[in-house]
């Protein structure tokens, strides 16, 4: 069994990890940490873990102890891996970041989102985007791995095809996308009571989201190159689910979309293409870790629109951490990861 | 008192005409017809109509009862109006089409996105599409009107001021549109049931919708000129709401947006320019008949980005409608449309 | 114009206040309090009153401009207006409180369940519990209104014709209620997320919640002596509206009950007793300030059931805090609450 | 592997089903049939299921197909099950019945609450009522199983403990009962529509509803005698979960309820006593074959509350279906039940 330990398990992702690692048959949970909960029992906090985990307790974060795990998930705000993700390599313990702090590969950047200097810059040059449709080989080498974020993920996903092959006009991508409020996390805010989020839909972070330079940089690195990229989220009222509306203008005749789009995922576990015309529902990936795509091109015309579905607690954060550990650990891909989605 | 009725009063938009309506001070409602409910109280359908209306009971549609009014609503589906609003006309009562049966002006066209030849084309000269923001004048003399669709107002009002400054490429224009489920109807279809439709979201028709010609149709007035338009509607979660982000391309440099599109809006009661760095939500539209809008310009770049919110059954349906009953009939035009939206 | 005042205006019921006075005949709100958000246009905070109030800022609390209105509405946590009202009084400016600070007419009680000692004991000879079904006049006489609470409201017209007329046993009365999450307030907690309080109901404060005694004080009147009352609320995932279902044992043959129920509120513009056979839905009062009932006896057996809905905003709140105004200076009890609600 | 087919897959229980056994170790779903859909693959009437069931399509119903199963589940409306079993078992299919068809064991009373005459009465003498925490044994023997229906699951689970200890008086126990939409099932009724169930509350079935003699048959097996039962449903707008609040009145001292709680089902794998003050939310079930229970008595008082929350679908329908199914086959009774609820 492969010993992982938690930091920050009190959100979201956090809770999502132990779902999702309960049912791993080559896994087992050894530690976790909270700083706001040290002492309470995991089912305490999450009543649906009652009788799984039943021993487990939320301790203080503690270098030593997460050090004898095989490998540690970050499911926390963003700073916190950048001070503990060093010591825990250098104890030969693998990182498995699902914060935002080792996405963007230029420490500047980082700084200019986040707003504060990166605390971890020496790190940036071992540090792997974690996608594996992507870079699957060298994630299987790799000791540092930043997990893609939700947003980041479902863009990514649709549009892979379509600059892969330099079919559309890099300058001007449109992503507009819709999430349900688990992407703002278990922080309690007034624009996420259900009082103020329910019945309700708004864009937001129309001029600038953080999310931006990360979809940039993946988008880039399937280009060849810099893509413009207008990126405008919107809050939905579900508890999970990313739906990416995604625009292109295509540059020529692109021949067949739904035989490119199927063949750049044949042998894609957790990618699914649906059949021509379709229009994928979030709910269809409720828990699950899975992307379903869709490729239309209205009147024929030079547009062409992709949509991409994903769970953002599954395939966008805890689903592709543990897709990461499955082969950075050379296990089955798919451990852990092939229930069906909850539907209704 | 002005006299009107209603018909097809058992679905969304007629209960929404009565709720308005039992506030307005100039109007009585004097019939209300259903096919399918005749002899039913309208307060037994509708309880919270209950101390409102109580002695109003559905009747068959009847030419000559109807023909007694001075304005009759049609709250119908498509082909309804076709039939009747000849005859009411002949009688002198003036008709507002809350259906789609005379939205397009060509014939043709509409016989091709509703599957049926068109009912009624000698009318099509007379019939006036009610957008008052565009046509208030021409409305004040109007014997029949087309009351906007939901979609196709929230995404005329968000564009008109760039159309109209000829700012954008008007080839490539983007309406990525999201709809609370009451734009599908009190129809019932396994689709629109909570436990299919809630926790979801969805594009549909991403390859053609019967909103896309009328909309086609009302930006290139304002254009002078075809437009090249994608509109991709999506179905959210919520009771009521229209959220429409819009994408174009600017040409040029385009000076202040803002000013731009507060100034075209000076004069109107019902659309709101938010102030800049907005970003409205559709809560704050609930049960109101007015658009809010906001205008973005990412990066400074080239692409802008207007957000625009309404109520489809107030702004999009019912309210515009008796907007339109009080410039025909020479009222105050904000009658029995000036209570605040209810939030939360 | 009777000029009004609002201290603690960012809450719910403070909303709910401005977007009912907002169509009011006779009122106008002339000064609106909150520490936290001094200097902020309430149409910033809540953007649905944009083009209403467009002048009203928040300012800080002051007697001395408060005592300039000729009423001031508390809409704050309790405490609030213990330590203000005294003063107001004092000024000539009659108060209606919407907080639990003067719904006890025993300051120890009080004490107990609030766990502070009662701020202003002196004026609970004056304040009057201000249910308008019970004690209309005496709330045209008043000087200091106790604006009942949401589930007391609910559960107290629903019982009120059984208690009244002694048909049931006074000592194991059942009251299962139901409420939205705007019940517990606009404060940023956890529990109130969208992510935790949607797609969930609970039970809380099975064993004891702090509108158990004002409940048990107001059936008691009723029933000239104490009352054993069971009281079970639930948080329900919606925005607004209590459900309470009332169980209560019969102790002879009770009549007609329905024609009981009829009777006790023929002449109350606010209470509608639903024809026999009824189930009335949360949503038939969304707005309104209504409380809609239903008698069952089931089986033609010992235990009558009665349902009764209100909007815990409205009727629960601010609505009948409006119709105690109305009472007070002598205005149409309707004035400002007649329109309909808001349905779907 | 035990090869199973289901009858009426495109319901939920029906996908629910699927959805468990998809990762049932010992269990292959060999034939699914639909009347309506015959011919169409299940991952497209279910899209949540592509990548699993992949060649599986629904069939007409075929009793030699059916018949070549080791259990035939029915998950249809009443009615089906009563022409289908009996050939099933002749071919010596076992066959377990999500439907109310075996559920009562007096054919007169299924006939008054159904409409209809019992199909199938001499079956009824084999019939077994499934719930296993009561009669875990002979469902290993059994060759027909009625598996209890939702509602009587959380009812009957909540008061086990208190009526085989002879501790509340029998002749008024309440049962006020919360349900999701999937209660009612995927037909398309005006009801269950988004726009119509959502953001409301509402009792119905009042005065008598099909659950309630199945409720007291199995409330009057553990106490010995009959139960005088008040049963109220709710509809609540959430897709899953059931809610019951269940009220006894203690006809003497008591003693440690939370002990008794806990010594009734400390050997239930799918029964949870929560700690004594709890208040189990319906989301802490979603998706897992799991009651949580809690106990209070408010007040010290002689009223017992007992709190019982499963998911409609699954303890509730078809996880329970495959509880039983383990049992009859001697399996690990926790096989393919054993995933952790979904959260948030």
């Amino acid at each position: 069994m492969i010993k992982v330990g938690i930091v920050g398990g009190t959100g979201y992702t956090g809770v999502e990890l132990l779902r999702l690692l309960a049912r791993h048959p080559d896994v087992e949970v050894d530690a976790i940490t909270s700083r706001s909960e040290a002492g309470m029992a995991v089912s305490e906090l999450y009543p649906n873990l009652r009788g799984h985990y039943d021993e487990l307790v939320f301790s203080l974060p503690d270098a030593e102890r997460l050090g004898r795990c095989d490998a540690v998930f970050f499911a926390t705000p963003h700073g916190v891996a950048h001070a503990l993700a060093g010591e825990l390599l250098e104890r030969g313990t693998r990182v498995i970041d699902l914060s935002a702090d080792f996405r963007l590969r230029d420490a500047e950047e980082w700084a200019h989102w986040y707003g504060q200097a990166h605390g971890a810059p020496a790190l940036l040059g071992e540090a792997l985007y974690g996608l594996p449709e992507v870079r699957r080989e060298r994630i299987r080498e790799a000791r540092l791995i930043a997990v893609p974020g939700c947003y980041p993920t479902a863009v990514q996903l649709g549009l892979l095809p379509l600059l892969e092959a330099g079919l559309i006009d890099v300058e001007h991508v449109i992503a507009d996308c819709k999430s349900g409020v688990t992407g703002a996390g278990r922080g309690a805010k007034v624009p996420s009571l259900l009082a103020e989020a329910s019945e309700s839909m708004k864009a937001y972070g129309a001029s600038g989201h953080r999310h931006l330079p990360e979809i940039r940089q993946g988008l880039g690195d399937a280009a060849g190159g810099p893509v413009g990229l207008t990126f405008v989220p919107h809050l939905t009222p579900m508890i999970r689910g990313i739906h990416a509306t995604l625009y292109g203008r295509l540059t020529g005749e692109p021949g067949d979309l739904q035989a490119l789009f199927e063949r750049r995922f044949a042998a894609e576990p957790f990618v699914d293409v649906m059949p021509a015309g379709s229009h994928p529902e979030t709910r269809s990936v409720k828990g699950a870790n899975v992307c379903r795509l869709a490729v239309h091109r209205p009147g024929d015309g030079d547009t062409v629109v992709v949509l991409s579905v994903i769970d953002n607690l599954v395939k966008g954060a805890s689903g592709q951490a543990v897709h990461n550990l499955n082969l950075m650990f050379g296990l089955d891909e798919t451990a852990g990861l092939d229930a069906p989605a909850i539907m209704p």
